[in-house]
This record gives structure tokens, C-alpha cells and sequence, in this order.
């Protein structure tokens, strides 16, 4: 399925949810996957949200310095690539190779997008002033691309021990909220 | 239904597949409740969640001097107290009154948990550096309160403009991931 421009008014409606994502991040010629729920929206427009990314992962050492990553949102057909992802470092294997996870060139930071999921939210890091006491980045999506599976998308939503919740129907409520 | 203590380990399960959620607060014998989704957790034990809670809301007055909240986790069938509360301000309304939400007193904090909700989780705000900036709390759970609802619960999870993905089924995957 091909990915089209998605406005950024309306990334937060993919975030927001709380879905599992997978950030690449690159740096001198190599890139990485890590599996993540740990994120949050911080402001409409400009999109900002906040993510964890820890020391103790791979990605950090390529998120740091390059201050550059792509939150990729996969759905329930992509569970067993996000929990391999999540099961091992990219110290130690090449995860897109391993778990069949195509990249394609961003447009704007290196970082590739991936493939296989139905949205990619190109990001640059904004304020890392967290990142010692919490692990947490502050990060801008400057560009956001997303298929036709976004409009009511399976994600995929993690309770702990690869305990899975997949998103289910949608309710629609006459709301003022954004 | 009867909450009970739920281990402060087990908070993340249910706040990481990113429910949207009803914090209280209260100062000076007034309480107060607001619809959130934008919140993440940051560390496991203690548990550290980050929360925004913006300048325009009539509960940032209460938390920003007290320092104390509950989280409280609504399940489907209260989808419409939930956009109630989010769609007027506590300056304005007893919000438990008008959408029929059932205040009791917390163990350790003086906001008030909700009843009707299936999870209930008392915090402390331990750091409001980021409050000028991001509008954004960090706080620990300090005591953690759940009935058997929690075990697959129907979350109500907002894709924005009052859509509502309800939490489906749960997929279980060998996984090594906390």
C-alpha cells in the first residue's frame, strides 16, 4: 500500500490512541528498529511528543547524536515482527533483515521508514533536556506519511509480558474535543 | 464492583496501551475531573507517569499547589460521561454531579477516586520542571486500586473529534519484553 502526506494536524489522531511503535533511527550508514510504547503528544501543531528511549538501548547511542528517528506505527499483522524487534538489540543483528521489515528513504531525516507499517512520522529531537534524569525526548514530527489503513487502523497496544490488545471498533460521540 | 490493591508493579500494564483516562483533583473541599490522553509512563517501580495538563484547564489550578491527582481508568459503557467531562470546565459545573460519577475517598491522597471507573491510582507530583514549557507532570503512583475488570478491560482509546477506539481482543505473544 502506498503512503501518501498526511497533514500534520492530524498526527496527534494516530498517537494519541497509544498504539506500539517502531522507531528507526541511523547513523553513519547503519540503522536501527526498536519496539516502543512509551510515547505521549505534547502539542497539536507542530506536532511534539515525547518518547523514551532508554540507555540501555542500541538506539540511543544513533538517536543522541543525530537527533533525527521515524516513528513507525505497524498493525496487528506486524505482532510477531514488533515483539522480535523488541527481543533483541541491533548490536547484535541487522532486525530489519531478520524480521522482513522493508526500508524506504524518508524525505527528510536519514532514518528510513518502513515499509510494511501504515504510517511513518518523520521526526527531528527538539529537547533532550530530559534525557538524563528520564530517558525522555522531546521530539518535532516534521513530516508524515500514512496509507489508507490509518483511517481505522488495527494497532497494536502492549499490557505487559507480549500481552497484545488489538484495536477493536470505533465509537463516535458528538465531541468539542480536538 | 470492588477495587482492590493492585501491586505497584503492575501499574504499566495498564496505563501503557494509553487509555484515555479521568483525573481528579481537589483543594480547599473542591474536586474536580478532567478527560486525558496524553500521558506516558517513564519508569516501572516506582511508577513514574508523565501527564500534560494544560494552563487553560480549571484542574491545573488544583494540581499545581496540592501536588496530588488520581488517575482513574473508564472502561466503554462510560464513553459518554467521559467526553461530558472533556467537553466542560469544572470552573463552570460539578462535573461528578452532572455525569452521574461517584466520588470516594482516596487512601493516601485527598482527590477522590471514582467509583464507576475500573482502576484507580493515587499520585504524587514529584517534578513540575517541565510544567512551563510542555504543560507536562511527572508523578508516582503511590497507591494503585483495581477491580476484575482490569484483567481484559474495554478501554476507551481517542483518535481525536470524539472517535473512540474501544479496546478488542488480546493477542498473546512469547515475548521477553516486561
Amino acid at each position: 500500500m502506498r503512503k501518501r502526506a498526511l497533514p500534520l494536524e492530524r498526527v496527534y489522531q494516530l498517537l494519541e490512541p497509544g498504539p506500539v511503535v517502531l522507531l528507526t533511527t541511523a547513523r553513519k550508514g547503519r540503522a536501527n528498529v526498536m519496539t516502543l510504547s512509551w510515547h505521549a503528544m505534547l502539542d497539536f501543531v507542530p506536532p511534539l511528543v515525547c518518547l523514551v528511549v532508554s540507555r540501555q538501548d542500541y538506539s540511543r547511542g544513533l538517536l543522541n547524536p543525530t537527533k533525527q528517528c521515524v516513528i513507525n506505527i505497524p498493525d496487528a499483522p506486524l505482532a510477531r515482527a514488533v515483539v522480535g524487534v523488541g527481543n533483541c538489540s541491533g548490536r547484535d543483528a541487522d532486525k530489519f533483515a531478520r524480521f522482513g521489515l522493508t526500508k524506504v528513504p524518508a524525505t527528510v531525516v536519514r532514518p528510513p521508514m518502513i515499509q510494511e507499517c501504515f504510517a511513518s512520522l518523520e521526526c527531528r529531537v527538539v529537547d533532550s533536556s530530559m534525557a538524563d534524569v528520564y530517558d525522555l525526548f522531546v521530539v518535532e514530527v516534521i513530516a508524515a506519511w500514512a496509507d489508507s489503513r490509518a483511517e481505522n487502523p488495527r494497532t497494536l497496544h502492549h499490557r505487559g509480558l507480549g500481552n497484545f490488545m488489538i484495536a477493536g471498533r470505533t465509537l463516535r460521540l458528538p465531541s468539542k474535543m480536538k
